[in-house]
């Protein structure tokens, strides 16, 4: 259709909504040309409050004349009766794969809300809680070296190619404990790595970006700058990959890769999966 | 079963495998007694890599004695062929739900893999970057005037009550600029706001802790000093909270909540839904 109406999207749950958006928001991305606008409705957590999201629902389709989507990781079945009184397409992430689960673990599932994104769900919260300060408290080559002795990961690259957020994500998602350490002119002048980190060779991995990409970045910060200009961009970048290829530190371009994506591919390449749950 | 055997667990997409890891991880909370480990298996982008996949899930099958369960969030046909040949129980979420949505949008899905965490999925990628440089700048009171502007929402509370990574989780998750600021002892002794966030008080949104736990957290940081011991604990955090009442700051306790949730209870309680993609 070439105008399809705007549809509202809600992702409902017992706790925070974060899988129940997730889900959606990976489900609705495979229709590009859909327009969608989401609403999330997180802590329904007894029938007044379904009451409430089912009257919600059935303004949202009266206002765009078509129905709404409902993405719910809703599992009490008798908050999910006074929910679906509204009329929506549902698509139910526990209905769905519950069953199959139960019989292929031969256990009953606890339909208890929240246990995904809470504190209790993990014995891995506080590790990574601990995971982000210690980003925090290693960001940008501020450290101790013993405070790399702790490290998972050290990123390395010149200044704004990605690191900072990279190694919050990593520490965030997966409390690995990233700390990163920039490469600047002197360290390519001296044709060295920085003396802190060349202990830890073996947890180094760099980020890398196209010097027109970091150019543009540098001239947010620091308009009209020798930092930011292209040929300057161009040179840091040069040399940085120089060196990272010379100490076999393996690396790749952030130019095109989302934060989750270099993080995958960092999980990857340095073996970090029993961070795996 | 009284002793289930150890079982795994895959988690594999054409991309970073966020998606699956979640899905899974909230199917299988739902199981608390099942001893399940996860192995992320990200980029399945080709027919070679999804029969390396394949044979990583049987020898699992092998290893565990039991067979495996896969989240697959994978889309392109000939892939999940290549995959299938392995025994498991599959969770697919795309062949689950991708029916039900074209027949409702009357769309097609694209079947192409990873638009959900890359750079190109959604136009508010920039917009988090900039919210996760905005949070590090803006951390712990480090801020000018003119920076707190540009605040969606700004947190106070004690030292160590939780501030610093619910602002880097706000900004990551939902590219929300949250600048935090803390309360201290010269603050309620001159009983009033810092001079710095007085301006801003629509904006405030408060963080307490049990003065029990605060302590605990503190004398890892400083062992033994009267910042961390109990009675200035509760000292702090009574009179922090007297000062949120008095200035009518909305506040919730952080102390058996994650940043996950704390975060939720945020979005809901100032209107931040803006936010929503």
């Amino acid at each position: 259709m070439s105008n399809p109406a705007r549809r509202t999207a809600f992702f409902i749950s017992g706790s925070t909504g974060i899988t129940a958006e997730t889900l959606g928001h990976s489900l609705l991305t495979q229709f590009p040309d859909a327009k969608v606008h989401g609403v999330r409705l997180p802590f329904v957590t007894d029938r007044e409050r379904a009451q409430d999201c089912a009257r919600q629902i059935r303004a949202a389709a009266e206002r765009d004349r078509v129905r709404p989507i409902v993405f719910s990781t809703l599992v009490d079945p008798q908050i999910i009766d006074a929910l679906r009184v509204a009329d929506a397409l549902y698509i139910d992430l526990f209905d769905q794969f519950i069953g199959p689960l139960e019989s292929e673990l031969q256990m009953q599932a606890s339909h208890i809300a929240g246990l995904s994104h809470g504190m209790a769900s993990s014995g891995n919260y506080q590790a990574r809680i601990e995971a982000i300060n210690y980003a925090m408290a290693h960001d940008d080559g501020v450290s101790s070296d013993n405070g790399l002795d702790a490290a998972d990961v050290i990123l390395v690259g010149v200044s704004r190619s990605g690191k900072t957020p990279t190694s919050l994500y990593l520490a965030m998602q997966f409390g690995i404990k990233a700390a990163n350490y920039p490469l600047i002119p002197e360290d390519f002048e001296r044709n060295r790595l920085p003396g802190a980190i060349a202990p830890h060779r073996g947890k180094l991995f760099g980020l890398t970006i196209a010097p027109e990409r970091l150019a543009l970045i540098r001239e947010e910060r620091r308009p009209g700058s020798q930092y930011a200009s292209l040929p300057n961009c161009r040179h840091e970048t040069t040399a940085a990959q120089k060196m990272m290829r010379r100490e076999g530190i393996p690396w790749i371009d952030s130019t095109t890769k989302s934060i989750e994506e270099i993080s995958a591919t960092i999980m990857q390449a340095i073996d970090l999966e029993g961070h795996a749950w």
